[in-house]
């Protein structure tokens, strides 16, 4: 699967091979599972949907916690989630911390899951 | 993004839209969420790639548990997880019962993780 190849040699996120083309190593399954266990939260998953949605790729926590009604601690608890499971980035400047998909992460577990 | 609309008129285990398109509804996170949290341990991962590889698309429990070196009720209660979550249908044969990927759904969820 040349394409599934391709994004493999291309990002720093890829951990794994496709689903579908054997037994899956341990350090695989384990490396996914981490990815997959900070995306099964629906919090999660609507902070990774506002922060891929907004136009410049990247989002001010500051603006994060009024669309999901949410503390801004809370906010910065799954965001933290986010970032150690490597689907984003976290800057700090100034005051604030910007959030931005990590190049390629999303897309690489995209590529996992095609049969 | 034709493919992807594609994909979610001709499958029943669809449930979001892209993650990149815009905020996420509850139902659409909660749906989702349920999914990815099936996918966070890495035995089910394991078993989801066993089923995957099959050449008949399709694996008998009987098959299941020597690869991962784990006991019957334990590989079962995995099973039954995945197959809650819509990834996996079990059909019950004589004595034992066969999974199979449930069709369109690993890449129905690609396709939501798509940037």
């Amino acid at each position: 699967m040349p394409t599934a190849l391709t994004v493999i040699e291309t990002t720093d996120s890829t951990c794994c091979s496709p689903i579908t083309s054997g037994v899956m190593s341990d350090d695989e399954a384990t490396s996914l599972a981490i990815k997959f266990k900070a995306m099964s939260d629906p919090t999660r998953l609507k902070l990774l949907s506002l922060v891929a949605a907004t136009q410049d790729g990247e989002a001010c926590v500051c603006d994060l916690n009024e669309p999901l009604d949410l503390s801004q601690p809370t906010v910065s608890h799954h965001l933290k989630i986010l970032v150690e499971a490597g689907l984003l980035t976290r800057a700090k400047r100034g005051r604030w911390a910007y959030f931005a998909l990590v190049p390629g992460a999303l897309p690489s577990l995209a590529d996992t899951l095609q049969a």
